[in-house]
């Protein structure tokens, strides 16, 4: 046997796995064949020019995987009971969707996600909904935050942290839930989440079973929804006025495991639910035995006037799941969320949490406890809402300026975009496309909704853009849309 | 109407937000009745010895909020509207098991962890499984890394990641699992995830199905088998030998969906795969139609040779799936683990796990990359190789001296315990508890095990102690086997 293999002196792969790997791949592709001999140590050391250590140490590693056996004085020989022509002749499989589960049959026909958000080339002036505020978050005391954990506690690191989430986080999100948002919990019924998507997710695996109902917002959060079909359940759409949804609408005899709605801001349409639809939608629930899942996404970022509390504050029947997130208001490379949990439901959401999934990673947990704890994070919240009102102002000002008349957008004073619904002639998908051609991106609103509205819509997202390209932007789109609707 | 509240100066709430919480709570409980009218916000005031516009932001907040309504001139009064006396009249239900869905109900059954690691109060020497090391990860390295990424690059940190993982991630363990596993991959292979439970559970939702058979190792990974479990499936569990997974004892006609095996170092036992056994379980896999779970969770904590490359090196028919973590040779605090799928189950891999989970967040992910990249996790795991081997060393001496030709312990010189087989004659829970009372803390084989062994057996893991604690340890836990034996 003549040995010419290329080692690579430079790699930094060792020259003895570099050998070992050469010589496995000829045994098995059966070119060194059971029971023939490997040329000795010192031979390909000369051979190939390595140290003979490097060639002991590749033939002791395939020694000690079981390719080859060494007897003394003899030398080292492919092992002969290796089934190796077995494995080669074996005809190569490939996955077909019939070995799926139902549940992933389902994740075929609903996990592409609808193209809300994705355009190429980054345009000069983005309105990208969900962008957040790189300039505006307090990265030095996130930084100090994180630095103190680093150099104090090593411990900490080292074990497996609870699955319900680090304590001190859990009751920092207690109170200050308790304070600022009207949710009334104590710290037991907080569990930590890597989003608001694994919530979601968990919740409907506890809960639901095929062919289930569901009630939800139309437009809506469609992520949620995708989530939810590959359930095998139906979803049943009621359309949302300005004041959310329409607990007055629901079909009587409807009978959905879980009501998914977005009280304290619309999404993405806008509006608050008031307090009697707050107040029927809880009886309701009682009534039907339904659960209602509150997705308080953004229900920090009210500009106008004092926050909206929470529809889980008003709820004395534990029919209501509180679902929160930082990645609107801190940064979404966090990954945490949060529920607040009934206590009937806590015991199985944990259960079935720690099977799943061990916990978010504690150093993160413990650095957003502090900031909680030490203000920072309202304070933080203050200045969003200082920033993002401005931002909110232009936009609409200058909406109302350059298209008077023509446009209605939602009402409520909140959150980090606008919708805007425009006349029924126009085109959604054209006014995208010339609004791109003009350095512009919006975003349609048609893929957030289950039925098709009546008025295209398009979203505009204000929270990645200063006031100037806000204002610019505008007025571009506006000469967009004015002369297409003069065509 | 009299107003003797209680409102707290010194709370962190601020004061208008207590009065609309007790004004509120009035309402909601029908002592404010709808049409009430509220004292004017001049005489809380007064009565209350705070400044009016508290007051005034307290009305304004339940005005907006829909629990009053002002009428100019006339006073502020309770809304007639609010359907409130039915919302409490409806009886509180409270859950019941009868509304879980089949998963769920499954989860009541196996949730609960066995009780394998669990001692109140730590005794002081313990030789707990699954501690780590915190003497001996480079901190100072790990916060500098972190520290690159919180000064460099805030716009990482703003964007939502991608949910197969940060791709400078998936590049490092790919070239680290092609250099040192002998894994056969490239980075679009590799997807990260927050543990092995999470990977393990994704797959399982993808592919099993009610009443599927599953192969698994006895003993073995129970937390994997109780996740198994929650899918309905059966689990057909064959007894390991000393060279793990008995491929030739699997019954014929057996079609499970999937195989779980440890081949580097069966876990909790011990013992390699060797290569005749592994090439047996591809073919066996090919023809049954399975799929190879790999859990390669210590693989690279072998102290006597070179560690063994990895089944999935060996597969030519995209049946393996690999499966790795950093909880064991970083920390379990991080988080992150990743598997390397099969091209074919890649798709419905990605699509599954961004329905369910958005991903692990960037900045960890940024600084484990950088320190694969930079060497630091070759350098580290050679470190815990040494101060390991010495450890384990120490710890088998000690068997070997104080406890002679009375014990089997499991063979392979891996990973962080051994596994100790006592004599028949002798009984776990009462070892165990007698170690205690000399304040050394070991733990049960008997939770991994799934049939019943005919030998009881205990775990020493001896990553967290010294090598001096584990030679006292060892010393008391003789003496305590040797009284049992003698009683």
């Amino acid at each position: 046997m003549n040995v010419n293999f290329q080692l690579d002196a430079e790699s930094p792969i060792p020259i003895y796995r570099q050998l070992y790997g050469k010589l496995r791949a000829l045994i098995l592709s059966g070119d060194l064949q059971t029971g023939a001999r490997l040329p000795s140590s010192r031979r390909i050391s000369r051979d190939l020019g390595v140290a003979r250590n490097s060639v002991i140490a590749a033939y002791s590693q395939l020694a000690a995987e079981g390719y080859v056996t060494s007897r003394r004085g003899s030398g080292t020989y492919v092992k002969d009971s290796l089934p190796i022509s077995k494995s080669a002749a074996v005809h190569k499989k490939s996955f077909n969707d019939q070995s799926l589960s139902t549940w992933g049959s389902h994740v075929l026909m609903f996990g592409d996600p609808q193209p809300k958000n994705e355009i190429k080339g980054k345009p000069p002036i983005d309105f990208g909904f969900g962008r957040s505020f790189p300039h505006i978050f307090p990265y030095e005391i996130w930084r100090r935050l994180l630095a103190r954990y680093l150099s104090t506690d090593d411990a900490m690191l080292s074990r497996y942290g609870s699955a319900a989430g680090f304590n001190p986080l859990r009751q920092a999100v207690a109170a200050y839930l308790r304070r600022m948002r009207g949710v009334n919990c104590t710290m037991d019924q907080v569990v930590i989440v890597s989003g608001m998507q694994q919530a979601l997710d968990i919740l409907s695996r506890i809960f639901l079973n095929d062919d289930d109902d569901i009630l939800v917002e139309d437009p809506g959060y469609v992520d949620a929804y995708n989530l939810f079909r590959t359930f095998g359940v139906n979803l049943r759409a009621l359309s949302v006025d300005d004041k959310g949804f329409p607990v007055g609408l629901i079909p009587s005899g409807c009978r959905p495991r879980f009501v998914f709605v977005t009280p304290s801001n619309q999404f993405p349409k806008g509006g608050a639910m008031p307090l009697d639809r707050r107040l029927a939608l809880l009886d309701w629930a009682a009534t039907a035995d339904a659960l209602i899942l509150e997705d308080d996404y953004d229900g920090e970022l009210r500009y106008s006037d004092h926050p909206v509390a929470a529809l889980q504050g008003l709820d004395h029947q534990d029919r209501v799941i509180y679902l929160g997130t930082f990645s609107k208001v801190l940064f979404p490379a966090l990954r945490l969320g949060y529920l607040v949990l009934p206590s009937s439901i806590l015991p199985i959401f944990l259960k079935a949490k720690e099977l799943v999934d061990r916990g978010a990673p504690t150093l993160t947990q413990a650095a957003v406890a502090d900031f909680i704890d030490e203000g920072h994070f309202e304070r933080h919240l203050k200045r969003l809402r200082k920033v993002y009102g401005l931002r909110r102002q232009t936009l609409t000002q200058g909406l109302d300026f350059y298209l008077p008349a023509l446009l209605e957008y939602s009402p409520v004073k909140a959150g980090l975009h606008v919708m805007l619904y425009l006349p029924p002639e126009l085109d959604e998908t054209s006014i995208i496309k010339r609004a791109l051609s003009e350095g512009v991106g919006v975003y349609p609103g048609g893929p957030y909704h289950l039925h098709q509205p009546s008025q295209p819509s398009i979203l505009l997202g204000f929270s990645g853009l200063s006031r100037s390209e806000i204002e610019e932007g505008v007025k571009r789109l506006a000469r967009v849309i004015n002369m297409a609707l003069e065509e």
